[in-house]
């Protein structure tokens, strides 16, 4: 099965690796603007580089499309693997207009091409034993959900100008992950934040540091909190409360060594930042990717899922301006 | 050193217990409405039962009163001691009615007397060793708190009625906490919660699963979250976020025992409940009691500690009604 | 019901605080050769000095004796308690001497007091949850038990000329547990060992690192492994293997706190050494001997355990000498 | 770099995976008397089968060997990799005869190849960080190292006549680690054991449950602990206890998930075998070989690396049969 990937980033890299060691995939070619980038990943996974995307998916001996490109053009890729109508993978968000977003579910939805996004920590091994549980009905019925997801170190000030702030870059993630445990929406939602972490990123107009409380119909609660900046590394932890006990999904560590010493017990930190952490998840996404092309699974993070993460993104923004609850109901209607 | 016991309920056999174990204390008199309860106590602990408080307290052999009866008459218990200028030991809440506690208050300070208001948790052995972290600057600045407080299982759903609701009676510990940790007052609390575990406390116009946010001037945010019933036993945790790291403090369990089995690895459950979590903050208050009443500590709770929960708790609950966050600051400087 | 403490030395003071917070218990008369010794513990408990052990014993109002002076005393100390029918705690050993043990428990037998062994670690929590553990079958048939124990700093090399060398003083406590644990007699040890700590304690003719294997007539292997330093406090750990699992007692610590920063995430250590570890061990172990003096209780550790220990403490020390297996079927059809 | 690989069982399954997934290697070819598993193995990645090793080997094109073969024709394999020049992967054992291996390491330094033995735990991150902290001084000197590996469940019984019995099969891993921890070489060694877990191995003349003490020269301390059956999984743990501290390498476990239940609190049982457990070793044993083959390093487990392993292993099931010590500095010189 031949892929095209689209960006040769950070991100574009893992899924290349991965591409390389599944028994079924091929990474046919690599489309970047940036053309020595492209070129460097094309020579290291024996493949070429091809300069328009539209070309490279265009291949009949392409079978699907991996979008990792820079987020302000991911409908144009999206919307290009719909023409021909090849599924597509893409990296989230689709996009950080609202508008955009539901055109392109549009023509995707018309071009009847199977569309994942790449929320990865649903695929993430502790996680997915969580939700499992939680389905298996261990705790019962959940009542109190709490998220905490924070990075390693802030991105540069200026990056806040192109992410769309921190609800709609970094606590998406979170908001995907309360959807998707939950298993109901959230009614309510009320965020508030501020700039601790670097007094730059506040000039820029965004916070570093956030708190979110999310409330479903039937009164299930969720809590998230983000910060750019944790120095023992990637924090992210999910605890699942209902009415017959608690999960809880901790960071996993490098080496289980715990050392004994004089003035304390010392154990690892967790992994310094998400391609270490998720590096089984991005590994497990690709595979359920590539049965999506192959027409044997259904998409698990649906391009819905991704419009609906944004749309409470959007909706958290909107509470912290307004520096109260945002009722999603009235929204969701009229959406 | 001669204390007076007013109370022979649950948490007044705690404090006669501490007291007989205490090399210089000596329990002088038990006072309480059920003279059978008082009768019992009296037996045990060796005492007599002196049938009225004021009374008890008169006795001018006595150094001290702990005040374990029912939060109605708190502060009649507290004025008859004001009125002796002996020392006090009170349980939260001083009153659920924040004028009354002012009032209180202003005699208190009047009448120069020590008064130690018990909220347990600041003496606790972990939490205790956390704050002492804070303060030794191991995390930095302090950028986010997250306390998570849930009893065993619900009180009778008749309970709401005289305890002020879940805020007053629950929260209020977990405020007191915050402040204390924060170090600093909140501006801003937004609290929400549901009715999940039992649907009696919603018809007895209370909730039994709440969350809340509170922000300090400086940015700090702070979350609680409180259930009325977990399985699994007493859940006590706090978490300490800052700039250079973050500190938790877990459940301590009974014993250490893991049990490696076929089907997954098992340890000890939390304590079932207050008693046994917080013994060892039992002995250590009454144990600073002790040193007050003797002039050599002066009190690490202060009236005004139990006052400032009341008043966030009370906030809370407006906040809940309101459905939106309350500025303090306004309230602050009106109360 | 009143008891004499016999040795006001560092254990003596853990039992007298034991005696003074039990309700049913009182301590009569201390005594001590060290008569300065004697008279600040009388005096922080409220109680008389007694000269003569003998005396002290022999008032008719002393229900039972605590022997907690220096080993070579124990045996006398617990005769005279024999002469004059008094029950007897006696810390281990009850002497070094396997004669003069053999000859006592005779005496004891004749005058059909009960003896109780202070073995405190019989006593302790975890462990005993350990215990509990297997007899309610949890890990099936025992087939490996793993013993570690460590202290966190030698003794003055003197001491090795008083103690009997460290199988007699130290493993004496492992191999209690491992007799109680195993709940079949060893039939053969082999013990090795060497000087790594402190070369003073080898000139004195002692080792300070050791380790034993023992094996039972079913085929059950045991080990034991000594130190007498950890620089990380009292290490005291007890691992039970079998047909359906493992089960694994390890250190209990002073508080739960994580600090999780740059370079690591710590914890507390253990405990630093026995008096903090067994505090909760020495309270049973003192509430036992109580229930066992009012008649309400069968010594839970018995003068043929103390017997036990010492000669299994006797065969590893010649198992060193040899540097070999001793068969412990002989020795014990001989003896 | 082309690689051949004899022997297309479970391990080679591993190695012919990991082959597939290195950037530089290829499996040129697959050997295995079953010709059937050979077949497979070489359709799932595209190679190709060849009758005879020596027609594989002396293919000018093929860099390097992997013997995966049953242990009977390990020496035959290395020797015709030796004839042709080739770098050689060994598993372990490299025979269980001792003069056997001494005639083929013999020809393998004559032929000066390299020779690296499959002692996949040298390879894995857990024990890796705890070497690479003892080499780091964390915990001073070592004076006290304790191995302990159990296997989920035992071999069929007629393995036992195959295998050289616990000692040379299994034991030999943990012999191997000791060498590698102690950094020192032993002189003595004490082994017993017991069939305690399926009375058939017992009958074809093996042990399933063994305990060993090792001694160095300086006085280090090794105890050593093996059982067939495990019910709760693969169990791997590595206990270094210095004068400055101690060091534990645990299980690690599937996923982090913790489930807080009314009954208890459980979590992950450690991985089921050692296909899942050293899963990371293998891909860095094999990158290894790659590096060796590749010239840019040298074996970090040498032919005499595998020859020690064995020689103890030997001595180990001598000191069973004798029932007692064994004096390893006397062998050593004569051998």
């Amino acid at each position: 099965m031949k892929l095209v990937l689209l960006g040769a980033g950070r991100i574009g890299q893992v899924h290349a690796a991965n591409i390389a060691r599944h028994p079924q995939a091929e990474l046919a070619a690599v489309v970047d603007v940036n053309q020595q980038a492209a070129q460097a990943l094309a020579s290291k996974y024996k493949t070429r580089v091809v300069k328009h995307a539209q070309a490279a998916i265009a291949d009949p001996d392409v079978a699907g499309v991996l979008v990792c490109s820079s987020t302000d053009t991911h409908v144009e890729m999206i919307e290009l693997a719909a023409d021909q109508g090849k599924p597509v993978f893409c990296e989230k968000p689709i996009d950080l207009d609202l508008a955009k977003v539901d055109s392109c579910l549009t023509k995707v939805k018309q071009a009847d091409i199977p569309l994942v996004i790449g929320f990865n920590r649903r695929f993430d091994p502790h996680f997915k034993a969580l939700k499992e549980s939680l389905v298996g009905n261990n705790i019962g019925r959940l009542e109190v959900l709490k998220i905490t997801s924070r990075d390693p170190e802030p991105p540069p000030p200026a990056y806040a100008k192109v992410s769309g702030g921190i609800y709609r870059d970094m606590t998406i993630h979170d908001l995907d992950m309360a959807r998707y445990l939950l298993d109901e929406e959230p009614v309510e939602i009320f965020a508030t934040g501020s700039c601790l972490v670097d007094p730059e990123i506040g000039q820029a107009g965004d916070l570093d540091t956030v708190m979110l409380i999310l409330k479903t119909a039937s009164g299930k609660l969720c809590q998230i909190d983000n910060s750019r900046r944790a120095v023992y590394g990637y924090d992210q932890r999910i605890e699942a409360f209902g009415e017959k006990g608690m999960l809880l999904a901790g960071n996993p560590t490098p080496t289980t060594l715990q050392c004994f010493g004089q003035a304390a017990v010392s154990c690892d930190k967790p992994h310094f930042f998400f391609l270490e952490r998720y590096r089984a998840a991005y590994r497990a996404e690709l595979d359920h990717f590539i049965e999506v092309v192959a027409g044997i699974a259904e998409p698990l993070v649906s391009g819905n899922d991704g419009r609906m993460a944004l749309w409470l993104a959007d909706a958290a923004t909107r509470s912290h301006q307004a520096g109260r609850p945002i009722s999603l109901e009235a929204d969701h209607e009229s959406s």
